[in-house]
């Protein structure tokens, strides 16, 4: 067996792979670990190798057997069936990218029933030609792809009650999901319209029945935002804003406004209701911060978490998230002795600049009840902070851009708590 | 107007994206532009901006309206609903990643239903201890995620034939997709069961009816194999080897053994009927190719494309997707003038190794007959051929691995044909 690197048995991720499994053999894993064969034969002939499968499909679904994995509806206005959020299950995921039947929802009237054709995107305001635009003519655009995650403001906001929420990591985090989105990029078509100088925002709105709008400053809308078409490949999803949506990197999720039927130009922030009774940041002291755009730094471990347990002492491997709408991840630290002792996760590859990063750490569980966590770092150098750092900073009235490093507990019998340390 | 960069009006992308914008204005797309605004007001309120939209749901499905964009079913075996090809829709489609549900489909003996917690993976022959893994097993196991194609061999084997098919880039060449795959490195697997050193090969074996049966040389399983549990975030999808299929990157499709249930360690490849009767390639002289594992660098203009033509002279984006199983793609060529002049097209990042690897091109179409190409380059220095040279190497008797270079023609009004150019 290779030597922990450090006192709390928190395993370098190559001797997981090499050396550790090449001298140990079976035993490695513990209770879990696979059973020796009976025989060195082919083993019986399972069911569904005795007669056809089932036929080839235009649209596949998931495995009947994984119909647990869902979105959790979480409605917040009581009546209504469209108001509300769904959560990513970021507990039953892995990798970076995150199916698009699963991508978080947050709708304020509901999903709006668009027929493309029929459909109207106008940039109006401070420009010298307004212009209409078809969706076919949107189309026509240069287009760039991207992959980049998406971030609710009001992610993770149970997070800042009194006592950590008994719900799963994707109920508490799973505001977040990432995708790779391709569309025409809004600067283009700004400049088509010929855009005054003057101007210093954009209004952006929705054609949901709730009008959802935002402003967006000038230079965010000149330099990275895009009308987004597709999202994995295909079409925006309903939920996502078919046939069109503002996408805003890095930026808090309803601003990258969905079902988007107009842009205009401004010299001001319009105030709309969205940005003033909501998504705005109540402090301890009763004023409130406005336009807090960016998502800062993120990071959480998905498994093991809260129903995702382990099953006896052995090597596990720690599995995570990362993000940050500053820029790229460039270290994550685990610690599983409860923040004593941190070692750099692996970050898996390709590392991308406000994107969900995945990394992976390699732990040996001596069994014992242990705190693990996870600290997100980025390349403009800001780091995770305690929940206690980021309630000292803003109090607890704010329910919007929770980012505190989260601990889970892992009690000898394996499960996986919610704990705030 | 910025000046083009060839004879043949094939554009500098930077100049689409600012100059000749900027001064041409509304005008420069031509018959599909963006409408003048009647007036700087917000439009009219569309009816599904006056009641409340549809709810929340648990998992997300496509918009009605895109219920066209569907694989095309293929199937070779009269008789029966589960043995054969269904193919992506790649005019459909935009970026790098296909979305799982149009995920190209190639079975011998349809889908099985198979439970996860009665599914059994058998690692045995020549190793000192035969291993028998649950899926829970396995899910303990370090996993790695990757971005990468999966391409039949037999892809675009319709090309083979004395006449171009009329068909759509899809179903052409539709046998090709592109996911992040999440799973255990083979390598760990084997290395817990100790191979014997003599050994050469395994053979994978499926659990379908048709037990589905490939070797693979031993380097090739020790390399970058992995045991796949993850396709796009979620588990995988049952078409696509629910709930774990053997994944080798760049290698000919059906190597990747879905609903795998045994590797059996060998000194020899085990000559199963489908690598000998099925997946060698017929040569011109009678004789076979066996073991043709790397499918080879290629590329296809997916718009505009048969289905997808253009409306007008005037600025268009050419969109499409190069991928090559020997290694990254570094540089895809494409030509607006039948052959005569190339340009470099912008390679979409992140550039991954067999991976599907979006470009793009700008150009401006006069209106004229004109026949469009691509032509890819990776970085083995190999280069995709042209039909001509690929058929005076292999004949016509084969089907697999058809990689030539794509020519479609755009008639004058604006509808796209495959032909042989």
């Amino acid at each position: 067996m290779s030597e922990p690197r450090s006192s709390d048995e928190t395993l370098d991720r190559r001797a997981f792979l090499t050396k550790s499994i090449a001298v140990a053999g079976a035993g490695v894993l513990g209770a879990a670990a696979p059973s020796p064969a009976t025989a060195n034969d082919p083993p019986e002939t399972p069911p569904w190798m005795k007669a056809p499968g089932a036929p080839l499909g235009p649209y596949g679904q998931p495995a009947k057997y994984e119909a647990k994995v869902t979105r959790t509806l979480i409605r917040s206005q009581p009546g209504t069936t469209g108001t509300g959020a769904s959560r990513t299950p970021l507990e039953s995921l892995e990798g970076m990218i995150t199916p698009s039947g699963l991508h978080f929802e947050r709708h304020h009237s509901g999903i709006p029933d668009i027929d493309p054709d029929k459909h109207r995107v106008l940039i109006h305001g401070m420009v010298e030609r307004p212009l209409v635009f078809t969706v076919d003519a949107l189309m026509r655009y240069p287009m760039v792809s991207r992959i980049h995650f998406l971030e609710c403001a009001g992610n993770s906001a149970p997070m800042y009650g009194a006592t950590p929420p008994a719900l799963t990591c994707g109920q508490v985090h799973g505001l977040v999901s990432c995708s790779e989105w391709t569309g025409v990029p809004l600067r283009i078509l700004l400049q088509e319209a010929g855009v005054d100088p003057k101007a210093g925002w954009i209004l952006a709105e929705g054609a949901d029945a709730a009008a959802m709008s935002r402003s967006v400053p000038m230079a965010k809308a000149m330099d990275d935002a895009m009308l987004a078409l597709y999202q994995n490949g295909e079409r925006l999803r309903p939920e996502n804003g078919y046939p069109v949506r503002l996408f805003l990197p890095g930026y808090e999720g309803n601003m990258s406004v969905k079902w988007l039927r107009r842009i205009k130009v401004t010299p001001t922030a319009t105030m709309t209701k969205d940005e003033t009774s909501k998504y705005s940041d109540l402090q301890a002291d009763g004023k409130a911060l406005m336009f807090t755009y960016p998502m800062d730094v993120k990071s959480v471990i998905t498994r093991p978490s809260p129903g995702v347990g382990l099953k006896g002492a052995g090597l596990y491997e720690i599995s995570g998230i990362a993000w940050s709408g500053n820029g790229t991840i460039t270290r994550v630290d685990v610690s599983t002795d409860g923040g004593r002792e941190w070692t750099a996760a692996e970050l898996v590859p390709p590392v991308l600049p406000r994107a969900i990063t995945r990394f992976r750490q390699a732990w040996r569980w001596n069994g014992a009840v242990t705190t693990i966590m996870s600290r997100a770092t980025d390349d403009v150098r800001q780091v995770q902070p305690t929940r206690e750092q980021l309630v000292r900073e803003h109090g607890t009235n704010v329910i919007f851009h929770y980012t505190a490093i989260q601990a889970w507990r892992v009690e000898a019998n394996g499960e996986v708590k919610n704990v705030y340390a």
